[in-house]
């Protein structure tokens, strides 16, 4: 595997080309270009640049409006709903998140459900604009359905990640980004790649059993819920993904359950939809509706100093504060660069041929 | 193992009794009685009143007071915390839980952090108080540090169990009440007292070492946070663990991670308390917020009838929806009773002779 490096605005610049391209409006490019950047800022590779020809081969077949018209729909004091129509989750979820921190600015808390959008990439960068707010922010959103539930032998659930974020003081904001499933589809891919046999509780083979090979999901298998097995409270991790797509989808109008539309464009959305696209969920608070801000990060800094400074197992390894390893990737990529494997930047540069512009060298 | 047959009447008068002569006021005595008596009709027997004895001893320790001034210290429209005056976790997340409750009737949503208070029961219990007006209810607390992060060798978080209850339409309400270690202390306890090994990946010995002795825990070792080890996503079990103490405590002022009090009255709390009390966190939303109720409702059944017709790699069993084996217990245990095993029942009548009240029979 070979590693080329690029410069953030490098790649910054080649995605909003692309973006553009494809009819965004110039400040929906920037915005979209913003997040996946993120994503390969803080470390998260599967979430950034390597997932823009996905988001083109979408809009190709006319399953992402790049000029949408985003709404609200329906609202109370602190409540709303979002119609995305059908544009880039990348855009539509920090719309809706700017709508929750503006009620929060006024009552205390917003919360925005959406439904016709698409992949929002990290649920972390939609999290953290609350955060520079001095609130707590909340994101989530739905997935195509690749996770069985416990006891099941079907694909009925999406990896359907949350987030919470809080402030910090004196630290980087405490970032708690998860999929709700065992294992990441990322974390497959890189066995997948290397050919490697993966943990037990991973995966399911298409008869329910467990397996090793890496290879099951694509061959009628599932994901596992967080938790693996009964034994080891998979009903929680399916119960926690369960949570996701109601509060997604099932408050918002999107599809829900096996009828999330799937990401890749070579498979076809479901032709009996429940819903419009797929759903996110967002929620701000504010901190000082509750206690002084800074006295809340006073403790969350105490909090922090002393899960950083516990006793471990391994001397060799410390407690990791939820988003402190995105944030010492976010720093140090921002110096050094961000590197992408030979395989995305192919896969970039042929995205440029096709659509006549400008590749990566 | 012997059972006793109870009617829920009976357990319900004899637990009233017990928090009238703890000088409980009377609508306290019966909406903390209400609150355990929900747990062991549920079938969530470790919560209900097997803890009764549990709650007396905090009492006569005076680390519970029986005639709290429970009050909203700090709000905004939809924000509030809430000082429980060092009362029953029982009567104070009640108090909360409405709190959050009118104010989402006014704006939408209400959000209460708790401070100063005690075990609060079963999270379900508030959660479903919110349900019952056609919003979806929010409900988590800390407790006393039993789970190592990963990578640590020290009990830093309580399994900080966290709940999200949706109102269904045909169904019962979707109830996800789940603890976010990967087995809760519950279970630990009944193959305790079966001498029976349990599964890798619930326990760490004293070395931070798997365990399949159930006895490690009091031997200095830690339960392990959902996901069990990282390769299954411990990490995630300990940042939903730490969602849950951040919201319940650094938000509210209370005691978090290794400062929270012990619930068990033989273990001092910490000389050195960084809040006050234990917290819990609270939340309202109206379904008609986002959607007309009734859609929601629709929909959410549909979601539940296809789930719970998934394929099953066992076909004796069905995928389970989150609530429903509780709901059945209710049900069942309306009609015919609650069974509890005789060392609870002469706990309970112990109790009983102590305090000078008629005991159960």
């Amino acid at each position: 595997m070979t590693f080329y490096t690029f410069s953030e605005q490098q790649l910054r610049d080649f995605t909003e080309r692309v973006f553009l391209t494809m009819g965004c409006p110039q400040v929906d490019a920037q915005l979209a270009a913003d997040v996946l950047l993120r994503s390969d800022l803080r470390g998260i590779d599967s979430h950034g640049v390597a997932r823009l020809s996905g988001y083109v081969r979408l809009w190709e077949k006319e399953r992402i409006n790049a000029t949408p018209t985003v709404k609200v729909v329906h609202e109370t004091a602190t409540t709303a709903t979002v119609d995305g129509d059908g544009g880039l989750g990348l855009v539509v979820a920090p719309f809706a998140m700017k709508v929750a921190i503006e009620k929060a600015k006024t009552y205390g808390s917003g919360w925005v459900a959406v439904k016709n959008s698409n992949h929002f990439g990290i649920a972390g960068y939609h999290a953290l604009l609350a955060v520079e707010q001095d609130m707590i922010g909340i994101s989530m959103t739905n997935a195509s359905p690749l996770v069985a539930p416990t006891y099941a032998n079907e694909r009925l659930l999406g990896t359907n990640p949350m987030c919470y974020a809080f402030p910090a003081g004196q630290y980087p904001p405490v970032v708690v980004d998860m999929a709700t499933a065992a294992a990441a589809n990322g974390k497959l891919e890189i066995a997948q790649r290397a050919n490697q046999a993966i943990p037990e509780g991973w995966v399911q083979d298409k008869d329910g059993h467990t397996a090793t090979d890496p290879h099951e999901l694509k061959k009628g298998g599932s994901l596992l819920p967080l938790g693996s097995d009964k034994d080891h409270g998979s009903h929680k991790g399916y119960g926690l993904s369960a949570t996701v797509d109601i509060l997604s989808a099932v408050l918002s109008g999107a599809n829900y359950g096996p009828w999330v539309p799937p990401f890749v464009a070579f498979l076809e959305p479901p032709t009996d939809p429940v819903g419009a696209g797929i759903g996110h969920f967002f929620g701000a608070m504010r901190v000082d509706g509750f206690r002084p801000a800074q006295d809340f990060k006073d403790h969350l800094d105490n909090w922090i100093t002393r899960f950083k400074s516990a006793a471990t197992v391994d001397p060799e390894k410390k407690v990791i504060i939820p988003g402190e390893p995105e944030y010492a990737f976010e720093n140090e990529r921002k110096k050094n660069g961000i590197p992408l494997i030979d395989a995305v930047v192919n896969d970039l540069n042929e995205l440029a041929l096709k659509l006549g512009i400008a590749g990566l060298s």
